[in-house]
């Protein structure tokens, strides 16, 4: 959340977009694909996490809070909280859950992960 | 704003960023170069329009808050609520101004404007 001072940290969709992922234990899980943007309010919805597939035939995704992801300079991505074993058991989508509403992963997101609705 | 049923409308940023936008009278005035995405809290800081250089050389940029930008099926495009002489009298910036902090920049925007500001 913002500061009392005000202070933000401006970042540019197009350079989130391709930032590989790693997990608590360093180990690389995937790439952003995607950030999805609220247009009934001025909110991220989550990111969009790919994790396999080629050239998008049979690639699932993850959709993560906006709020877990924390860049490391020494990774040169970003890191979330997640265990290996956390990620394996989320929800995961295909693109067609992806290019719809997005609410109901918006919402599985949130409460697998634990992470306070932004909308509420 | 979300509505009280949860209704959102989810839009991948990479199909936000290349839209053209259109001004009040329906005349082109440039397209979304990127979206800004506000790191310390969960808000889309503004939109950055591009209106005019050849290939970065000289371009000059507006930057709107994301609550300004209307999708209109007959144009294919973003139409914003402001006429030719308010987009003429707009603060511009140039590119060093979008990689930094932004947050001067926000508030310039909300201000000229008038949009409410998310951060307050």
């Amino acid at each position: 959340m913002t500061t009392p001072s005000g202070h933000t940290s401006a970042i540019q969709a197009s350079r989130v977009i391709g930032t590989e992922v790693y997990n608590t234990e360093g180990r690389h899980i995937g790439s952003i694909e995607n950030v999805m943007l609220d247009k009934m309010s001025n909110n991220i919805m989550f990111a969009v996490i790919g994790f396999g597939g080629f050239l998008g035939i049979g690639e699932k995704y993850h959709a993560v809070p906006w709020a877990s992801l924390d860049y490391d300079p020494g990774h040169n991505g970003y890191v979330v909280p997640f265990s290996k074993e956390q990620l394996e058991a989320a929800p995961v989508h295909d693109i067609s859950d992806l290019t719809g509403d997005g609410t109901r992963v918006r919402d599985d997101a949130y409460t697998y992960y634990k992470v306070p609705p932004y909308w509420i």
